[in-house]
Parts: structure tokens; C-alpha cells; sequence
């Protein structure tokens, strides 16, 4: 089998399905696997909201901001990201002609992890720790499930939640999902998309695109440029490249080929250059 | 392998899905294969007036009642069919020990068939054409997805909606979908639960309980005794009968072991007499 890649989707405002979808079809046709993964933080939130129970965000004290989960919050989680964002999504590509097959981290213990059983947050400017929320890290990819799916024609399609060891659902970043499944399977390529066009030196200004990121600058670049949700991209990108991808790029689902041309090198690139140089060797 | 059984649990009022998942362990003890449908209408009616698109019914002029499904509706179905419940379902499921996949009919084009373009409906005694319904009937399984996954080890837990053959996704009766995967991978047993103990003479007396329906005389106990959903559930025992399936039990939901119960007989047991007696042979 040819290298798989990675690709992440965002779930955030602006970003046109139909256009990733389209571009899939095309990519698909050049016989190159593939591992779809999408958020879907955006219509969560509007859904929760609608339901009486509005979304709320912690903030670490390393300044990483994330969901609150509780039971209720990751019942409306599992709602929009694994029945109605995971179905349209493979609803769309199934008309299109790609065998699609959607699936959560829960699923066939896709995704498993260690639930944190307590998190430091920081509110008003004091630290306190947080229990019962639902949250973890994935540790664990179930390779053989996915790999048996690519090799029968599948194409999957992945959201959070994971489950923890203990068999409890649990939310996991998405981004940092997709790199430990970017690392599980061996890809060599991790695509990260969202609704900007990468790290940007003076956001939201999006001619100050970073166009190429060495690893061993990551956490310079992070601390220096990266504000919110790109903080977790590229610590997502760091533990993608740590486990042995080569490239990670962070391109612009809003563009008309958002995939191809992130494929491309259109976005942030991330590499280690020292190994880099010696793939080319 | 095994002769695999096909069960059904409804989605209505007072079902515990956790006596269910016990009693599901203890079956797979014994190595016997099985797949999982599971409906969710009563809590589709909760969040559908939760987000301000109440269900709505259709009656047709043969007397089934069916969901009015349009795009709203397919969507809010597919948030609780496919992300509430599939993922409580399986994760329930995964806290157990068994290892529980959730897919919708739309993956893997699970549950393909003809969308119907317009349907008849009755109302206020009148007749008339209803276009824009997204429903449709399960007409082409892929069975082999789902002998993959039971060959791989998981249990496959299947809900509604369907896809249609030009890729749309459309909802589908649960009672049926389950009678055409029996079908489909020639299942001899086909297990439906729901919020009652069978059908009853005299409902809703559930000492009425009537224990035996020989398959030839199916048409004329639903007309008799059948009221809403159970004549759709008679509808899929008699399309899963005909099909080569050996046995359907339409057993309660409620009681403490539900699908053991039902598998030793205590429910509404409909065969096909003159093939029970062959396969005696």
C-alpha cells in the first residue's frame, strides 16, 4: 500500500465541506489512501446552546483552552460530531463515490487513553483543579481496524470522542487525535485544516502566513505567534513529527482544493529538517 | 461460524438499554455471533421539540404510520440515532468488554434501496402525495462489511438512517432494516424488543399475549390484533420469514435478561410451521 496520509478538517465557521469532499474525490482517484478526521467545535456549541446547556471553555496554566465535558456536554458532543457532522460527511463523500465509513473514537476502541481524572485550570488569574470532566488523550490507535478498512476499500472517517481504558467516552483535541493516528499508522503526511492559512506572524493578518517551520523551533514559534486553538495545532504538529511523521502542514480548508493545495505546500509546513534531509538521501 | 442471530431493540419509552448490555455479555459468552440494531424514536421526539422542529407523523392509506423526514428531520435523527445512542449503545458495550462498533446504514453503504420519491398519505380521511420525504426501505445489505467486522472480533451495532442508491441519506423502518439483514446474511433467528411483551389480543392487557403466530397467518392477526408500531414490526417478521428466516420472537424489552428471554421462547413467537417442521428433519 502506498503511504497513507492524514487529514485533519476543522470544525469551525467557514469552512466548506463540499469543497473538501470535491477535492477528496479527486486525490482518491490517484489510488493515494487516506484517513479522513473532522471536528466540529462550531455547530457544538450552537447545538448545546440551543439545548439549554451553552458551552464552557478552561483554560490551562499553560494557557491551552478546551471543553468542559461533562456527561450532559459530551452527549450533545457525541449528537453533532458523530450523528450529524460524521454522517454528512460521509453521506457526501458516499455520493460522490467514495466509499466512506464513519466512525468515533469509541468505536472499536479506536481511539483509547487515559481519562484525566482531574485537570489544573486557571480562573480569574487563580489556579484550581477540576474534576469529573471527561477528558483524556488518545495513547492508543487501533491500527488493525483501520488498516483492515483501508485494505477492503473503506475510506474511514473519524471524530471524537475516544474512550478512556475504562471503556468512558471522553473528549480528545482533534488535532492532537489526528497526529497520534498520523503516528499509529506510519503516514509520512498529516494535513491539518482549518478556517486560516496557517501560523500566522501577525494575526489575523493572513499576508503574515509562516510558510515554513523548522521542529526545532516549534516551541519558539508556538510561544511567540500562536494564539488559541493554533497553540494545540502545533503542539499536535510537535508530537506528529516527534512520532515520526515527515511533514505536517497546516493549510486553509477555505480555499477551492484545500486538501491538494495544502498536499502542495500551500499553508505552514512543518518538518525536521535534519530528517528531511536524510529521507532524501 | 456460528448461525448468527439479528437483534432488534426498539427505541421507544422504558427500555433499559443497561439490562440489555448485561444480558448481551452473557450471551457472547457463548460464542454466539450476533448483530445489533437499535431504534431511538422516543428520544428523536425529545430533541427534535428541544430544537424547535416537533415530529411530525404520516399515516398512510394502508394504516402504517411512518416519521415525516425532511432534511431538518433526517438531521436531528441522525443526531440522536447515530451519535446519542449509537455511542451510548456502544459504549455501554465497550465498558463490558465486548467490542462494540456503531455504524449507521449510510457507512459503507450498509443499507442501500430505492428512495421514495413521493408517497401516499391520509389525512383528515383525504388522500395525498407527499413529496420531499427522505425514506426509503433497506433493499441490499453489505454483508460483507458486516462478516468482516464479526470475523475481526467486533460487534457490529447498526442503527437507521439508510442510504439511497443515489447516495442520499434516508430514513428507514428499524423493524425492517433488522428483518433485511437477517435476511441478507440468512440468519435463522431474528429478535425484536420493544416496550410490550408481543402482540396482544386485547391490548394494551398484556395477559392477552399471543405466544404463537404460524407465518400463513400473519396478515390476518395484524389486521385483527396489530395497533401502530406493532403492524410494522409484523410487517418485518413476515419480510424476514419469507426471506429463509427460521424464526422471528417479538419479546419485551423491559424484563431482566430481555434478549435470553426472548431467545428461549417468552414473547410472540412467529415461524413458518411448514418449514419449522423441515428443518426438525
Amino acid at each position: 500500500m502506498k503511504e497513507i496520509i492524514v487529514i485533519k478538517i476543522g470544525g469551525s465557521e467557514g469552512i466548506d465541506l463540499n469543497a473538501i469532499c470535491l477535492d477528496l474525490v479527486n486525490i482518491s482517484k490517484s489510488g493515494q489512501p487516506f484517513i479522513l478526521i473532522h471536528g466540529g467545535s462550531h455547530m457544538t456549541n450552537q447545538v448545546a446552546t440551543a439545548l439549554g446547556h451553552p458551552p464552557q471553555f478552561v483554560t490551562s496554566p499553560s494557557g491551552y483552552t478546551s471543553r468542559l465535558t461533562d456527561r450532559t456536554a459530551i452527549e450533545i458532543f457525541e449528537m453533532v460530531y458523530c450523528g450529524l457532522i460524521n454522517k454528512d460527511v460521509v453521506e457526501r463523500l458516499q455520493r460522490l463515490g467514495l466509499n466512506a465509513i464513519g466512525l468515533s473514537g469509541i468505536d472499536g476502541r479506536l481511539w483509547q487513553g487515559k481519562r484525566k481524572k482531574a485537570i489544573k485550570i486557571v480562573e480569574e488569574g487563580r489556579q484550581r483543579i477540576l474534576r469529573d470532566n471527561l477528558t483524556g488523550r488518545v495513547e492508543k490507535v487501533n491500527t488493525s481496524l483501520l488498516l483492515n478498512l483501508l485494505d477492503n476499500g473503506f475510506l474511514p472517517v473519524l471524530c471524537p470522542p475516544a474512550i478512556s481504558f475504562e471503556g468512558e467516552a471522553m473528549n480528545v483535541d482533534g488535532d492532537r487525535a489526528a497526529a497520534a493516528t498520523a503516528v499509529a499508522l506510519g503516514a509520512k503526511q498529516l494535513v491539518i485544516l482549518s478556517n486560516i492559512p496557517g501560523v500566522l506572524a501577525d494575526f489575523p493578518d493572513e499576508s503574515s502566513l509562516i510558510r515554513q517551520v523548522d521542529f526545532d523551533d516549534l516551541p519558539e514559534i508556538s510561544q511567540r505567534y500562536a494564539k488559541g486553538r493554533m497553540r494545540i495545532k502545533l503542539l499536535g504538529a510537535q508530537e506528529a513529527i516527534a512520532g515520526g511523521v515527515r511533514r505536517v502542514v497546516l493549510g486553509d480548508a477555505r480555499s477551492e482544493e484545500p486538501v491538494s493545495a495544502a498536499l502542495a505546500g500551500v499553508g505552514t509546513i512543518i518538518e525536521n529538517k535534519m530528517m528531511a534531509a536524510e529521507n532524501l538521501t
